[in-house]
C-alpha cells in the first residue's frame, strides 16, 4: 500500500516531487459550506517556503497555490475533493547532476533506490522537503475547519536549536500566538533566546555545517472526546504525523521523556471542577488521557535532526557500491527549525480535524 | 471510525475489556503456510501477564490462549483470519465498585465517560492494560512470520526506571537477546543496573507510589526497503504503534532528542561498502532513512509515565463534577516497565510485518 | 490486504471456518449506549442456520451466539469492539476426506489451493456458507442501530426460484414484513408462489440437483443523504456487499437490467412535493440518486446461482491436475434462497449503518 | 469518510467538477519502473470524451491530460504518486443558470443539496459524467501495468441498447479487441446490430428522449489467485466499481441473473486438465470461484439506465419544495453506452491491478 494518503475522514493525498510540474494535495472529506480562505492557505505556504528570511535556504520558490476544485462559485467548500496545486518554478535539474552517482549520507537516495529500483534524477524527489508543500496547504484548510467549527487554535514555536533552549516556563502556552512566534526569523518567541539561536545557526552555516532542534506545539480549545482507542489514540496519530515529517527523530506528548523521572504522586494530574466540566490542575497528560482529549491544551514536542546536507567532504559509497567522497554544493538550510514550525502545525491540524470528524460520526 | 484495527496488510483487530468473557485479537492477512507455534504465543503472553514476578501486580491472570480459526489441521496457517482468545479469569467486578462515581486522576475514566456517554463498570474497560493481551498475542504471530520469512529478530529491554539508567554503551545491541533480558525480573539486562531499578521500584511501592521509565528496542535483520513515504514512513508507523500503548508519553528513533544537540557533520551516518550493499558507519538514523529501512538495525525508545494508580489520597472530581478525594486500593504494578517490554516488542513486530508485506506488494 | 473486514466506521471483521473452534465477528464502531438485544441476534442466526425447515440442509448447527465484549454490565453497548462467537458443533472432519484430492466443480477448492498454497482440510473452509454466521450476527447488531436511531426497516424475501417468479406487483413493498416472509419455509410471502417454489426445490433435490433464484430486499425509512460519491456511492457499497455473499452472481438497484429497456421519459422519477421534502412519483432509482439516498425506499435484488454441490457424477480434476470424476455425498441445500434472505438483509444493514455514521461525521 | 479514493494498494483519488479549474486523479501505488505511455492515457480519454462522434454529446472537451508528478526524467514511473490533470475548457457556467432552482428528475441535484447543504452552481458538479475523466486516466495507467506485468487484456463493448441486443454467441470473447469495438460509433462490434443500435439512439434523440443499455466486458489473461475473500472477493470489488459509475443500475458476473434459471448440473463448470493447470469446460462462473480468479476469462455486464437529461417537459419540485415544471436544454447524450465502454474498462482495470498487488503482497 502506498503511503501518500493520511486521515480516515478528512483524507489528504499529497503528490509531487522537487522536479516535475509541481506539488499539491487533494483534500477529500472537508466539511461543506466553509468559506474557504485561500489567502490563509497562501500565508502558511509563505511561512514554509525557502527564501523567506536570511536564516533559511535562499532558493526562490514563490509557492503560489491554486485551488482547482471543491469550491462553489461563491467560495464555499462543496464537500467534494479540494485539489490544491503549487507549480514548481525554480527547478534546476542540472544542480544535482554531479551527485547522481553518489548516495548522500543521511539522505534517502540509497533507500529510495533500493526500495523502488530507481529514484528521481534530481533534488531528492518525494524525500525532498518540497513534499511538505502539500501538507502545509492541506493543513491550512484543516486549521480553518478547526477554528470555525470548533474554536481550536494551534500554535507552534522553536523551543531549542542545538543546545540553545527556552526555559521551562519561558513561554505562556495559554496566550502564545503566531504573531509572537513570527516576530523573529527563528520562530522562537523569546527575543534573547531567539538571538542566541540565530547566532548558533549562523555559526553552523559559516562552518558549512548544520544544526537541529525541537519544535513545541500547543492546540488550545480541543473539546473532550477526540481520539479513538486503542490503536488510533489521539497521541498515537499525532506521533505518527510528526514522525512522518522529514528529519524528525522524536516525539513527546505532555511530560514526555522527562515524565519518566517523576513519581506517580507528582505526575498525576488532579481533577478540579470547572464550569466546563472536570479539568486538571497540572497537565502532564498533555491534554490526552487514555488516548482521548480531556479538554486541556494538547501539548507536544518534535525533535528534528541537523540537516543532512552539509558543505563538507564526507565518506560515502556510489551507486555501484564503491567507497567515494562527496561534498555537496547548493542552497540549503543550515537549520530546518524555523520552517518546521508551520509543518508541525499543519500536521497537528490534520490529525485534529480528522478526529473531530471521527467523533462526530459517533452521533 | 473506530480504532481497534491496525495494519494495512497484516491487519489486527483487538477486542475485550477487563470485565466480560475475555480478550482477544483477530489477525487477518497472516501469510499462509506458516507452522504456527502456539507455545510461542503463550510464551509472550506469560511475559506480559501480571503475577509473573514479585515486581509486578499480583493479580492472577493465567492468560491461556486458544486459537479458534485460521489454522489447518496440520498446524499451518491457512491465510484466513486467525482468531485468538484469552478468557477472563480473575475479574472481580466488585473490586472497583467504590470508585464507580470518581474519576481516577490520570486514568481514562473521565475521557471515556465524556466520549462514549458511559464506560465499563469496572477495571478500566478498554483502557485497562488487559487490552494489550490481544496485541501481544497477535504480535507473537507477527514475530514468527518475521523470523521465518525474513530472519528478523526483535529484542527490547528496560533502559531506565526513574533516574536509574543504563550507560550509553552498556548493552551490546548486536547480540542482546531475550534470555539476557529476562534473566532479571526488571528486564534490564545489566545486573547492577537491574538491581538498582528493582530497589527503586520496591521503594516506590513501599511508599504507595509508582515510577516510570524507558524501554529500548532493536530490530535486527530488517532488509533495505521497508517503509512507505510520505505518511506511512517506517518510523511514523512505529511512533504511532508505541504511542498507542497505555502510559506511553514519548518516542525516539535513532538519535532522537539527543540528536538535536549534534551538528550534521557528526550526526550524518557515513556510508561504507559492505558485501550486502551500502551500510553506515554510525547509526544515528536508527536504521531508517527517508522513512525507509536502510539495512542497519532499527533502534527506538519509548517513554512510559509512572503508573496512574497510586495508593495515596488524591484530589479529584466525581461523576457529578464535584470535588472529591480518592484513594485506590487493589493490586497494581508500581512500575509497568518490566511488563512493557513484550508489549513494545509486539507492536514493533506488528509494524514491521505489515511493512514487509507492503513492500512485497510492490512486486 | 486481507479481505475479512468491511465498513469504514461500523467495521466488521469476521473469522472462522467450517472446522476449528467456531466462527464469529468483531464489530468495531457500534455506537455506544444501545441496549443490545442478544435474542434478536440469535433470532437472525436461527433464520440462517441449516436444519430450520425441511427445505434446507439437515446439518445440525445450533449456532448459539455468545457476546464476549463491548457490552456494559447493564446490557448497553460501550462503543468498544463487540466480539460475537458461535462455537462449531457439528463438524465432521471425516465427512469430506474422500474429496480431499478432488476439486469440486464450481466450488472454491481449486482457487483457494492456488491462491494460498493450501486449504482447509474439510468443508470448504472460509468459502463455506458457514462463514456467513459472523455476517448475520454483526448485521443483527447493525439492524438494531438502524431501527432505534434512524427508524430504518429492512425486509428481504425470495422473489424467484428457478423459473418460478413473483409477479411485478405481487408484494406490497411498503408493508411487507418478516412475519409474512417467514410464514412459508421458502421465505416467499405469496402462498401460491411459495408452494410452487417448494415444489421446484423438492423436485431438484429428488433429482440430486440444485436450483438458484433471486432475493429482493427493501430498506424503508432511510433518510436523504446517505452515500459517499464517487467511489463509495450507496449502491456501489450495496453491490459489493451482495456480491461478497457466497453464490451471488448479480445485483440490481431500482430498475436494474429491466430499466435499460425504458426510455428516459418513462424511467425518470418525477419529483413531487411532500411534507418531508421532495419525494418521487415512481422509484426506478431504487431510492438512490447520484449515489446518495433520496428518501424513497431502497430497492435491490440479488441473483444466486444453483448450489454447486450436486449429488451427481461430474467431471473434474484432482489436485495433481489429472482428470477425475466426483460424486459428492453429504447434507447440503438443494436451494440456498430461503437461507439467503437473512444474509442479504444482514449485508444491507451493514452497508446502511456504515453510511449512516459516515454522513453523521459530516457534522 | 469521503468517497473519492478507491483501491487498497493501487490507490486512486479523483477530484474535480464540471466547473472549476479541471478534473484529475492522483494514482498512489503504481509500481515503479514502468515506462509510462502518456499517449495511451490520452487515447482512452479520447474514447471517453464528448464530441468524438455524431452519436454523442457535441460538447467540445478536448480533455488533454498532463502528468504532473511521479515520473522520472526518462519517462519511467517512480513509484510515487502520479498526478494527472485535465483542465476544464468548455465550461459554460451560465448554461445551467435557469435550472439552478429546480431539481432535475433522476439527477443528483436534490440529493447533493440535501447531503451537503449546497451544490455546484452548474453542470452537476461531481455527479457530472465529467468526473469520470479521472477514472479513465487512472484506469489507463492501470491497464499498462496489467498488460506489461501480467499480460492482462481488458475489452468492453456495447451488448444492448434498449431492446436491440447482441445474440448470445455473436461476439467471440476470446478474440474481440478494441479495434473491432471502436470500428462503429456505437462500440457494438457486430455491424448489423450496431446499425440497429444507432437507429435506436437517433430515434430517441429525435424524440428529445434517451435510452439505456448494457456494456459487457471481458478480462483475458488474469492468472489464478486474485481476489480477497470474504468481503473483498474479486466480483464484489468489480460490482462496487461498476455501480459507482454514473447511471449504472445493475451488475452481473458470469451467468448472472440468467444463471438462476439453470440447475446446478448444467451450471457447474466442470474442471478439465490443461498445461496451465485446471481450467473449466464452461464459464458460468465468469472466471471467479469463491471470490478468487480461476484462470478463465473474467466476464461481466453492467446495466446503464437511460440518460436522465431529456428534452421534454417534466414534473419536478424546486429548491423551495414546490411543484414545478422543467424542460432542460443543452448538449447531452441521448445514450451513454458508447462512452461508457472506456469507463467500464477503466474501472475493471483499477480493480484488477489492485488485486494483483494484493496477491503479490502475500509473498
Amino acid at each position: 500500500m502506498a503511503g501518500s494518503t493520511t486521515g480516515a475522514l478528512f483524507r489528504v493525498t499529497t503528490w509531487g516531487e522537487s522536479h516535475g510540474g509541481g506539488v499539491g494535495a487533494v483534500v477529500d472529506g472537508c466539511p461543506p459550506g466553509l468559506a474557504l480562505d485561500v489567502a490563509a492557505i497562501q500565508h502558511q505556504l509563505d511561512r514554509r517556503r525557502p527564501g523567506q528570511s536570511h536564516l533559511v535556504s535562499q532558493r526562490k520558490e514563490t509557492d503560489a497555490v491554486t485551488v482547482l476544485s471543491g469550491v462553489h462559485a461563491d467560495g464555499r467548500t462543496l464537500g467534494t475533493p479540494i485539489s490544491l496545486m503549487v507549480p514548481n518554478k525554480d527547478a534546476r535539474p542540472g544542480a544535482y547532476s554531479d551527485l547522481a552517482d553518489l548516495y548522500r549520507p543521511s539522505h534517502a537516495d540509497y533507500t529510495y533506490d533500493a526500495k523502488f529500483g530507481l529514484r528521481a534524477a534530481s533534488g531528492g524527489g518525494r524525500a525532498s522537503a518540497r513534499e511538505t508543500v502539500g501538507r502545509v496547504a492541506a493543513g491550512a484548510v484543516a486549521r480553518q475547519v478547526l477554528a470555525e467549527r470548533f474554536g481550536v487554535e494551534i500554535v507552534g514555536w522553536v523551543e531549542s536549536v542545538a543546545d540553545v533552549r527556552l526555559g521551562p516556563d519561558a513561554v505562556d502556552e495559554a496566550t502564545i500566538d503566531e504573531a509572537l512566534v513570527d516576530a523573529h526569523a527563528t520562530r522562537c518567541p523569546i527575543p534573547a533566546t531567539a538571538a542566541a539561536m540565530e547566532a548558533a545557526i549562523v555559526a553552523a552555516r559559516n562552518d558549512g555545517d548544520t544544526i537541529g532542534g525541537v519544535v513545541r506545539c500547543v492546540a488550545r480549545g480541543v473539546p473532550v472526546g477526540w481520539g479513538e482507542p486503542v490503536f488510533d489514540k489521539l497521541e498515537a496519530d499525532l506521533a505518527k504525523a510528526m514522525l512522518s515529517l522529514p528529519a524528525s527523530k522524536g516525539f513527546e506528548v505532555g511530560s514526555g521523556f522527562g515524565g519518566t523521572l517523576l513519581r506517580g504522586s507528582t505526575h498525576n494530574d488532579a481533577f478540579v471542577p470547572s464550569p466546563d466540566g472536570p479539568r486538571t490542575r497540572t497537565n502532564h497528560s498533555g491534554g490526552i488521557q487514555g488516548g482521548i482529549s480531556n479538554g486541556m491544551p494538547i501539548r507536544l514536542a518534535v525533535a528534528f535532526k541537523p540537516v543532512a546536507t552539509i558543505f563538507q567532504s564526507q565518506d560515502t559509497v556510489n551507486t555501484a557500491g564503491q567507497a567515494a567522497t562527496i561534498k555537496p554544493r547548493g542552497r540549503h538550510d543550515a537549520c530546518v527549525l524555523p520552517r518546521a514550525v508551520p509543518m508541525v502545525e499543519a500536521m497537528v491540524a490534520l490529525v485534529l480535524v480528522d478526529h473531530a470528524l471521527r467523533q462526530a460520526a459517533r452521533g
